[in-house]
């Protein structure tokens, strides 16, 4: 089957790569659509020194399910951490930090920019026939947008501001919008992404760019901060942003090495909570209760079969999502 | 007066500094001891702009208090942080984060380095007969690690690592093994003040040599750690050390620009939580608990008029709590 594969600098297209070999409890899955995401693009930097099939962002149709036969011939979405289910940190719910977790398309599993893709059947969500394929791949990004609040407390939350207007940066603002009730302001440096996040937001976002923002009085800064840009800067941006006693939820991760001051953490108390991978059912709820114009997001589509320049393409800063469809 | 001035570079000991003139509230405090801390040695170096009186460690006795004149001839400690009392944050309880707060020695207002200070009568707090001058004038510091307890959720508490075998670090361990009710390892570069924290503890400590120590595997690492060393390879240390899901107490400030990898505190989800002052009437409380061992934490005794020398002392590494006597 033809599949991306990491490889250092640039990923490579193979044409006939070996079909998945579902193990034990996996479902093999055939791709409909894969998102390409900013972990693809830090993948193929050296991050993780994975050298599997990429991708981790799909919908996709079930082939096979042997342990969960109901789920043949139905479109699902995938989890993509797949924990070990016995050790201490699977038995206390942990699973998505379970060390001998493999993780799909990032860590000791291939991945679903391919032509299909195993995945454990409990991983597996049936997509609402009223979601589109397009809305549908934003369900891994967008479960991580809904796990900030999976993580605060409710009383943390309150007006918020995102740095970023990234994909993940617009979905976090959308979440904290929608189901998190902030009055959100999202920072950033892309005219273009910030009106297409206003417009489609379910409540109500202020935006700025990065050039005409500076740091607020200690009374005028957010209880509530969101780092989704990945940039030294702008973590240093959500911090001068966070209000005394604040919490600051960290989303991107940065290049190891950059300088930071985190005194100001120190002074101000500030709490910085690292936020990674949420729940889908939650994802997949949030959705049907938005209806967030997540269609809206995608930047360009490309056949598989042209899966590098795909590639190349998000790469690009000013892009937004780059999908692939294995079937054109 | 005498009074030891923040001059950059080296302090000054200045022989005929003004006395402190209280203004409405204020009482007026003839030292008895004060202490020298790290955050001292940041001051000279430049740290806040500060050009005052040093110094926000100190017992003293309270000459004149208009506004509490039964605290006149009280054996007295003090908290550092004085608000406004009147804006968003005094309203919401958290004058420690007054954006208008002056801070004894600090930020505003001068310090207790002197004779004689003037501090907010509502600050003091009189210590109870049984604590000796030594043992009272660690309140301020002691505080500060009893305020990881104030912030933490009783839930997150565990086995935990303290980062640091200065004097925060231990405080931080005693605390952690007393009223927290952790098991505790200290990890420091200083057998003799590993063995002062173990054998002075609470409760149980553990002590390990930064030079013989590894970061664990996930199951073993721990659901707390404390950062009190204050240095870059500290905090990485602590970082690797903390169980994903966990919480890293970060007490000490870190020289501004080092180079820092954070990827794991998104990868791990790992909450870190800057942490300040505490409140002293905890403090007087948990010594009168636990019984502290404090003055087995003072390195060294200069009168005041030798308080250059007392300041060189300090900033040895080695050195344990060098404290100050305006009297001697």
């Amino acid at each position: 089957m033809k599949a991306l594969l990491c490889r250092p600098g640039t990923p490579l297209l193979a044409e006939d790569h070996p079909e998945p070999r579902p193990a034990v409890g996996d479902a093999l899955v055939r791709i409909l659509l894969a998102g390409i995401c900013r972990t693809d693009q830090e993948l193929v930097r050296g991050y993780m020194g994975f050298d599997g099939v990429l991708g981790h962002e799909f919908v996709g149709w079930v082939e096979s399910s042997p342990d969960r036969p109901e789920l043949v011939g139905k479109r699902v979405v995938g989890e993509i951490n797949c924990p070990c289910g016995a050790c201490p940190f699977c038995r206390a719910g942990l699973g998505n930090h379970c060390p001998d977790r493999t993780v799909l398309g990032i860590a000791g599993r291939d991945g679903c920019l391919a032509e299909r893709t195993a995945l454990p059947a409990a991983n597996l969500h049936p997509v609402p026939p009223e979601l589109s394929d397009e809305e549908a791949v934003f369900t891994e990004p967008l479960a991580a947008a809904c796990r900030i609040l999976e993580q605060l407390n409710p009383g943390t939350a309150g007006p918020a501001l995102v740095v970023g207007d990234g994909k993940l940066g617009i979905l976090c603002a959308w979440v904290l919008s929608g189901d998190g009730g902030c009055p959100v302001t999202l920072l950033g440096r892309h005219p273009e992404k910030l009106s297409l996040a206003a417009d489609g937001a379910p409540g109500r976002i202020a935006t700025a760019h990065t050039t005409d923002w500076y740091p607020p009085s200690p009374a005028q800064r957010f209880p509530l901060v969101v780092e989704a840009s990945g940039t030294a800067s702008g973590l240093n941006t959500a911090i001068a942003a966070a209000r005394p006693g604040g919490t600051l939820v960290l989303k991107s991760t940065l290049a190891a090495g950059e300088p930071q001051n985190l005194t100001p953490l120190v002074v101000d108390e500030i709490t910085l909570m690292g936020s990674r991978c949420g729940h889908f059912p939650a994802a997949l709820a949030s959705m049907a209760r938005h209806n967030y114009p997540l269609s809206r997001l995608v930047g360009a589509r490309f056949p598989l079969r042209r899966g590098v320049e795909a590639f190349t393409e998000a790469c690009r800063p000013a892009t937004l999502k780059v999908l692939v469809d294995p079937a054109a």
